[in-house]
C-alpha cells in the first residue's frame, strides 16, 4: 500500500469511537482476545469482528490465532505514520508535547463525566 | 458537537489525501482563498468546495467572505485533539527508539573492546 492509501485507511480507522476504544485498550493490554475486548461493547459480537475487519485492513492491528483463540495486538507503524503527519501542526501550538498531552487527558476525562 | 462526535470528524476529514493537501497547504499559508486552495488540484472547483464542506464541517478550517473573495483559514483545536488522540501510543516508540539507541552503543562498546 502506499503512503498516501495508508494514511486514508488509517485516519478512517481512527475515525469512529467503537474502534478508537479498542486501540486505546490495546495500548494498556497489547495482546488482548477477540472476546475481551469485545466485553465492554454494548454491540454484538459480528459487529466488533467488523470494526477489527477494518482495523487490520488498515494495518494497526494483528490478528494470530493459537487454537480457538484469536488474538489481537497493535500495529504502531501505521499509527506512527498518522502521528508524523499531524506533528507539522506543532508549531502552531509551540507548546511542548508534554502540554499537549496534558491537554488530551484533560479533555477526556471532561468527556467521561459529561457523557456519562 | 461533544469531543467523540469531533473526533470521528477530525479523523474522516483527515481520511482523504486532497483533503490533508488543503490542510498542508494551509499551513504553509494560512489564510488562502479558494481559487488559490483549488489551483494545484486537477479536480473541478465544485469538487473542491465539497471537500472545503468536509473540512468546514470537521471544523478544521474556517470561511469568511470579504466581497467575492472566501478566505480560508486553519482551525487548529480539532487537530490539536487529533494529534492528542493519538500522543497515547508516543511511549511505545520513544520507549522502543531509546532502547534501540542504547543497544547500538553496548554493540559499539562491544566492538571497541574485542577490535582493540
Amino acid at each position: 500500500m502506499n503512503y498516501y492509501k495508508q494514511l486514508d485507511r488509517t485516519f478512517a480507522a481512527l475515525a469512529d469511537p467503537t474502534r478508537r476504544a479498542i486501540l486505546a485498550r490495546l495500548e494498556r493490554q497489547d495482546g488482548a482476545s477477540v472476546s475481551e475486548l469485545a466485553r465492554p461493547f454494548a454491540i454484538k459480537l459480528p459487529a466488533v469482528m467488523k470494526h477489527l475487519d477494518v482495523l487490520d485492513d488498515a494495518g494497526v492491528i494483528t490478528r494470530s490465532k493459537a487454537g480457538r483463540v484469536v488474538t489481537v495486538r497493535l500495529s504502531l507503524d501505521p499509527i506512527r505514520e498518522a502521528m508524523s503527519w499531524l506533528l507539522r501542526y506543532e508549531r502552531f501550538w509551540s507548546g511542548s508535547l508534554d502540554r499537549v498531552a496534558a491537554y488530551a487527558e484533560g479533555k477526556e476525562a471532561e468527556a467521561r463525566q459529561t457523557d456519562r
